[in-house]
């Protein structure tokens, strides 16, 4: 059970609810008026809660569980403990996602503007938005509806926010529209000057960067992620990307709709990327690049070349997953032979 | 044209003014009285505007383009569409950066504190400085002239700032001197306690940090980047360097001249580095090493190493770039081999 | 000498209570009652000051210093200079933290609440805690004694923090427990959503985060680090832990006691680590891993199978030492070897 100091858990729900909210089937002898109480991990589980089966490694841990309830793909059904009531769904962690939002409700913005937040008179907060002590809010700002903005978030002169978006504390924001339904995690940063100067026989001199920073509808930005914003285009975020934990993104570059971004990722300045593409922890891709729709990026893998739609690379420089792997056995083959020559120490 | 929303444009200059500040000459048939009135890119400028040509894969772009107005070296101006007014310059992106200055001059800091900023007595502010709602100035602070301190930054006792200094929403200062004309984007931190213990048998013992950390003239200092104070040592910024965001700079590092550090790169403990080194993103640098001048450090790379000065390395543990791709291409050509030989599937 | 514009040093020691601090016995000759003033660098000590020599690369600058004293090992007291008074142990760098948090003791907190904080009327703060101007301290906070928290911090809503720690400027605490004698270096995210969602043909689904982040006494966590918290499962920081900066730790991420984490770590969900684990800058593991006691991972790795007690692993995706520098070693000689058939050119 989630920690009442910190959350609060709604009513219980028939399991035959559970099944409707989660889009899955009732298992056979699953009683569809049995109350679930709330949601657990496999191995904390006890017989009032609904747990979930969603990787291979933890089968272990579900054939073990206490939990009155699972949500399991049908083919795995069988390794249930006899007890347990079973909810079949192909996708159970899609369906125990949408089981744990109803639980565990997003809290209601109160609607108030702390007396203690800083905010420029020209400034447009919308109806129902929340703006926490210490804010600071700039002249022309516009923040739709049902916002909720946290301590200490500073967003400069002429940034426009939509309707249901939440600004972490010590989030800063500065030449920037934001779209609806936006998350952005505590301290990141939109919207500062991109890593734009000239190299000249003289020294470097400094590029004045005059976009903007475009966040679609539907985004999730990470904790201390950075996104610099374009030096005379856009930088553009689509609609529905997730962009995790100390992300760099640089001046001008544009994800498509939906891209997974995992932490410790960097893209450098110009690059595009598809929609849908996925990129790894850790992966670097260098300036002015390509990357098509659906291309899956491996953790830690150096882009410095194009990628195909569809393609999955890995490596620094990264290749093609199968010559990857094809050249990494064939060193380690060679490495071994080289290892049988050598004289017993 | 920048977004009026963010930016506002000076009034239009002469085609003979545009060339004199970019320090460019007219090409044949350009009208020095032509009046320009914005810098854009080169996808959507248009007759009133002057944009650029600096990289050859837009050179495309360039012949398609309707800016009226263009700075390019002399060896491309034959690509030019006819109708397009040239300015020749061997460096048209150092060219463009001063014509974009010129448009798009830095804001003004207004010489305001703002009542809601916390100020020690005794620290010192000098004539022109801004200093924005809710920042933090402890005792003994000394900030010099026309600076502009964004709002909510944390500036600990006895910090020196120099004159014309930027610092950024969130940044947080503490033990150490800055100098002139620096650039601090929003959320850096600098002088905190280096990463300083001893191991031993008893677990590990906190080693005191005593050193500052120390910037040079007309630094910039990317977002969210750290930079821990030295242990004994100082850690220093050379002057001139620029550093991208979420930077690592560890205790007792020193940075030379002019050096460029792309995002994500890591530098440990006690490494010197020349002046003008490049260091590409996501480059680690282990502890105690001397990196010469003018070294080029590839995106990436793992220096466990010294590197000399004008050396350019790659990969991970970093080789000279011609043995690296020296290796790459033996092992690709291996692996070719290796698949000849297997059978079809 | 550390600046005293930044550090005010204690009263001065005779060399006998030098060696009973740092644990070590006095070298031949050497005068007990003799007064060390300060602790310094080789390069930069005067005959007032203690130095140390534990690292066998600065050799050179024992031989050629002026420290009046030094803290070295039995095996390289020859190699000092005549003049210089010994004080010899095993752990020289231990003994010189201990000096020198004699010579520079932690700053004791005021015990005072600033009126410009925003504190909850709920919270309840010990005695002799320090709360700085413009923090932010929600409902329910639960704060020990003898704690700094520095200027800005945002302490959200049913935090517990243990006595003697320290919460550095714009630090941010949602959902988690803090034990007692922490740091928490400015910029630090603990307790924000894990990067949770479940991919399916329909798009993304926001997986509700319900676990907590749960850190164990004497932890260090470095500048701009994120730790998210768990899912469901908490995620864990074990005691002693030593945590640099912009490293980040996903949801349910265990770590043991005593882990050494250096720079830009990546660790992804769920991974458990072991007690006392050293990982270097920059290496990445994914999720679901499981990493022994002891195991030593590379500056840079990326760890894609589970790690045992006490192994060596380096390179991406990691190998064992010894495997992965064979490999290194057979491809540098087919590429001397192929070089060396080329005709020259």
């Amino acid at each position: 059970m989630a920690d009442p100091h910190f959350f609060s858990v709604a009513d219980p729900f028939s399991l035959g609810e559970i099944a409707r909210i989660g889009g899955g089937t009732l298992g056979p002898g699953a009683d569809p008026a049995r109350l679930v109480r709330d949601v657990a991990p496999l191995e904390t589980a006890s017989f009032d809660d609904i747990s979930f089966l969603d990787n291979r490694k933890y089968i272990p841990a579900f054939t073990a569980s206490r939990a009155g309830a699972c949500l399991v793909q049908p083919a795995l059904a069988e390794r249930a403990p006899p007890s347990m009531a079973l909810v079949l769904t192909d996708e159970p962690y899609r369906a125990y996602a949408l089981i744990a939002q109803a639980f565990y409700p997003d809290p209601v913005p109160s609607g108030v503007i702390d007396p203690r937040a800083v905010v420029d008179p020209s400034a447009r907060i919308g109806v129902g938005t929340e703006v926490a002590a210490g804010v600071v809010i700039g002249p022309r700002v516009e923040i739709g509806r049902r916002c909720t903005i946290a301590a200490l978030a500073v967003i400069d002169p002429g940034v426009v926010i939509g309707d249901d978006c939440t600004v972490g504390a010590h989030v800063s924001l500065s030449h920037c529209l934001i779209g609806h339904r936006v998350v952005i995690y505590p301290g990141a940063r939109l919207g500062q000057d991109g890593f734009g100067f000239a190299l000249s026989r003289d020294g470097y001199t400094k590029v004045p960067q005059l976009g903007r920073v475009i966040v679609g509808d539907d985004v999730e930005i990470g904790a201390n992620t950075t996104i610099d914003r374009g030096a005379g285009p856009d930088t553009i975020i689509g609609p529905g990307c997730r962009i995790d934990n100390l992300v760099q993104i640089g001046h001008n570059v544009h994800l498509g709709r939906g891209c997974v971004v995992v932490a410790q990722v960097g893209i450098s300045g110009s690059t595009r990327v598809g929609d849908f593409a996925m990129m790894g922890g850790q992966a670097g891709l260098i300036g002015h690049l390509s990357i098509g729709d659906g291309a899956r990026i491996g953790a830690q893998a150096g882009i410095i070349r194009d990628v195909a739609a569809g393609e999955t690379v890995v490596g620094s420089p990264a290749l093609p997953a199968r010559e990857y792997w094809r050249q990494r056995v064939v060193l380690e083959h060679m490495a071994r032979r080289d290892k049988a020559r050598e004289p017993e120490k």
